[in-house]
């Protein structure tokens, strides 16, 4: 089965999170500078979903490259993480409307956390139709970054009862080690 | 006549009708765990109506997959499935927003049944284009899930004036029987 | 230069078109059936325009396919054509809102008319880059559809302000008659 | 890697970006033409975004027409460039609807000259990546437009606090310079 419309599909459900959530923005009625310090909290939470959708679209992209078919398994484990992806919106302007409180922080956190599940269980699902020696499992590796996130997250959702701007500290830190490309793929595809 | 295009904006559509279905999910003002309560019955027909779509892009993927050709009649007898589809946020918010009363789950049902029956007519349009013997005709067979999944519909619809719960209870089995990807298509291309 | 980012962005632009115009069928407040009814204009200008998009779609994938290659001033038409498209929503909205009264009606009419004009200028922008004996200029031939649908519209911009419904009938007329899928280039392809 | 997945992530972005914008144009309560007045600066500032995107689609598509491969680096060089195209709608609405007002307007500038930046820096990266002897590179050439564009913008963020007509001056005269669409690119591309 081809992966095209996977990535297709995928594609279209990303473009549209990332797009969506700038409705939250909402259109201040003023028309001076003051009046758009209050939508500064959601601004920002816009900024870290954008590179969070970001960050999945690039990884998404890198993964499926390296994969050379697809199952009705993989089908379905690619839905459950654009599902978990869709709730970004949500969560971004509950966050953000709130002014970074301790609940929506900690919500926030739970979207994370299930998004990087749902995104480890695609790749797992990929890896054993593809077998332990296809150039996926190789470039994954130890997965290190893939394994320690979701400890971030868990870790944040608990600092957010405490502190939440140390949660959101977190959340920049883990978005700023993803930044960083999935070179381990990039550079096993071409060395391959 | 290509069917790439005919894919391309079925995708689109259904991403769109996926990711727009969030946005019934209201921001609430509150920070609580509470201000998240009364969102429930509307995170849950979120929740089934994203499988839904998910089922029906799938099966949708797995029939164009083994299509070789289409016609006018076929792109018109798609745009007719999406129409149906595109009124799932509509009837997911109203059935949600109203916990699940007896008139807002009979017309989730109503819908369901409009889409069931618009996929069985573009189902039959591409076999009667492909003729009898070819890879889809034979992949759908006897297609008992398509044939009464109508029936269960109706079944829902009815029950959702005796007792709306039932009704649910009805589209939630229908959906986990079609969660199983479609494998009489699967294992007959992988067959051929 | 190649036309698939061209059909791609098309079909994207397309699939929002159609989509959004579900969002202004407002969820009501009450869950009877009476609350449904003030939403019945609203849901005929809503089933009227997904037809008119559907066959914009439909006649765009034709026109498409019968092109080889595309220039600047393609791009730069086709994105003419997708603005009158991108109003869509609005004009439906007005008009099914209002209840069919005299000015928004005679506005969805100005909309299918300009929409109508810059299908006209695209199709004659390609038929030049193409030359007069190519597939599309056949194809096309003498296009009464194409030169017949702006009067209508324009006779029907005229009886919205007589009486709104003979406007109504005029935009139901024209869209049968271009339900039918352009035979032309089909035939004109399959004999080719 | 390839560079397909990267234009259809952008084209998703860019066709919703353009459509959602419509959105601001919210239908009116009235039936005659008078309630349509208010709505033209914000219908007016819909027109410019529109072309303005067109002409960031129109130029990145000539300008991955011209490219052969993509890093991780462009990856995320395009998603910025998204990012800012992606507030465009919240720019539109918020000029639009403040009746092009000093702040607002200025503001719409400062979207434009990130944007512009943006597609400086993606294009500095693809050529870094491609080699001062790819096509890129030759048909981009001294980049006058280009590199003009952002002092126009600068100079336009000025003005719009002395005279916000001014301003919106200046943003259409740089959008008919760039309605041109990328010449040097296409006849290079035709020469080689």
């Amino acid at each position: 089965m081809g992966k095209g419309r996977l990535e297709a599909f995928s594609d279209g459900v990303l473009a549209i999170v990332i797009t969506i959530m700038v409705l939250e923005l909402k259109v201040p009625h003023g028309s001076d500078l003051a009046s758009l310090q209050p939508l500064l909290p959601v601004f920002l939470s816009y900024v870290l979903s954008f590179v969070y959708v970001g960050i999945y679209w690039n990884n998404h992209h890198h993964m499926l490259h390296a994969t050379r078919r697809v199952s009705g398994g993989v089908l379905w484990a690619n839905l459950h993480l654009l599902f978990w992806l869709s709730l970004f919106p949500f969560a971004t302007a509950w966050m953000g409307e709130n002014h970074f409180t301790a609940v929506p922080t900690a919500a926030y956190g739970v979207v994370l956390l299930m998004a990087a599940i749902a995104y480890w269980v695609l790749q797992q699902r990929i890896i054993t139709l593809e077998g332990p020696d296809s150039l996926l499992a190789r470039a994954v590796g130890a997965d290190i970054k893939g394994k320690l996130s979701p400890l971030a997250y868990l870790l944040a959702i608990a600092l957010a009862f405490v502190q939440p701007w140390l949660a959101w500290a977190v959340y920049v830190l883990v978005a700023l080690v993803w930044l960083v490309p999935d070179r381990r793929i990039e550079s096993r595809i071409e060395g391959s």
